[in-house]
């Protein structure tokens, strides 16, 4: 997607460890216009797909998520990292290695909201090793409900994630497909 | 406002101590066309106020803020709960003590993202004791910015939040308050 792409090169910042940081517009403060024009392009990867609701992760999925359920005209469910009094017992659950933060979460989602006549679709700004992304995917599974497929504002395709999730047979449309990026030679995106 | 206030009573569960469950459609199922009815109503409650940017705090307020924010046609910035390895060393905080998980938290803004020149509309779910939305207004003072208001979609109105924050001179305006609930009695509603 061409002006996602520009808008990484214009604000992206490379950091050390192959850390890409879009805080200007992605994760932390948020282009809602932007997110309008992407909304409109997973509408568009995924037209003619049965879907009736669209499964995030707290916290920086939210905001994509919702922007792009106004074109599905769905609710979404975000998954939530750690268990707080406010969601009852009954609930899903994952594991969840954390690229960015190193560490090992569980994610969880009431049973109440994701039942066996679902068709999601999973919605996340990053795709890096693919552990959230196969974390919410297997949530969908234990409701018994079917995926339809994945959609990802940035893949970082030197990391393995979207290699994974295409074997296994899932639906995975990508914004921006970054295949490499140093802070000496800048973003080299998938044609 | 009478659609938001309906759907608590059909949907809302009240719980011992004081809480009240509304994830089927506020904050972990999110209803993308309740949240657009809401955006229209804090826009006309903010009419004619100049505002550059709407603040909200992860996780719940990112969703109501995004969608408001398409009303407003400015971006959004969340405030995080802990520092990660994405965020810069230099960062607006704030301590918050959370209602809902009982524990001591630090919410913290990149610099980058307020700015003295910014008029900021606070947006959030949940109005209780009113110590998030202290620690919002805490970090755009810090940035020599402009609180214009803050939007709320629920007000406990029998805890001291609201109260504290009208006498602080800001504007408050929330879509739904709530003067006494219990699970005998239900929810009588501030007229």
């Amino acid at each position: 997607m061409k002006v996602l792409k520009e808008r990484i090169i214009k604000d992206g910042k490379i950091r050390e460890g192959n850390v890409l940081k879009v805080d200007a517009f992605l994760n932390h403060q948020l282009d809602i216009e932007l997110f309008e024009q992407m909304g409109e392009e997973f509408k568009r990867r995924f037209e003619g797909k049965k879907i009736t609701k669209i499964l995030t992760i707290e916290a920086s999925g939210i905001a994509i998520a919702c922007i792009a359920a106004r074109y599905f005209k769905v609710p979404v469910v975000f998954a939530k990292k750690t268990q707080t009094k406010n969601i009852a017992g009954d609930v899903y659950t994952s594991k969840v290695e954390s690229f960015t933060h190193g560490k090992v979460y569980d994610i969880i989602v009431s049973k109440e909201f994701l039942r066996p006549e679902d068709h999601v679709l999973i919605i996340d700004d990053f795709l890096a090793n693919g552990k959230a992304l196969l974390g919410l995917t297997k949530l969908v599974q234990d409701a018994g409900a079917t995926v339809v497929g994945a959609g990802i504002a940035i893949e970082k395709g030197f990391q393995d994630g979207g290699k994974l999730i295409r074997e296994s047979g899932i639906q995975l449309e990508s914004l921006a497909i970054i295949d490499a990026m140093s802070v000496e030679e800048g973003i080299t995106f998938r044609k």
